[in-house]
């Protein structure tokens, strides 16, 4: 994927007023599956928490600032988070 | 975000030909940060393995087909993880 293109697509992406000044961090699994293959499974519902647990370790997550987001569309499935800081975000352990 | 534009996008993603009927995942993390504040650490670099652990718990992921890619463009920085799933996938543990 070109770069500039995903830098430009992100800084696109529309946001409130409210979190004009906020620290953002968006995660996006896309999944295409064969079609033709048999047990495709969709997995994406189930991967949510396991990824907000990963992003735990580093940042402070307020639950109550995600946005989930699921999105089929025949063999494509994505799943985007949207997650949105606290001002007081920990220092990360590394 | 859109969710027909995103469709569009990831669906738009280039592969090349050996891909073409490969199942394709990819995830990608986009972190901006407050230029403003203070230890706004880039942690990203940090993820790749934690989520490639997470998604092995789906499927079976051959390292190799692996590509990493991590941005950075001031207070943006991006993480992409494209894998290309094996012939042979596991069936999910759910």
């Amino acid at each position: 994927m070109n770069v500039k293109k995903m830098m430009d697509y992100f800084r696109g992406t529309p946001r409130n007023t409210a979190s004009l000044a906020k620290e953002r961090l968006q995660i996006i699994v896309s999944h295409e599956r064969v079609a033709t293959r048999e047990g495709g499974v969709d997995f994406l519902p189930q991967l949510e928490q396991e990824l907000l647990d990963v992003i735990s370790k580093y940042m402070t997550i307020d639950r109550e600032q995600v946005k989930v987001h699921l999105a089929r569309d025949g063999d494509l499935s994505i799943l985007e988070l949207n997650v949105t800081l606290p001002d007081k975000a920990k220092t990360p352990a590394v």
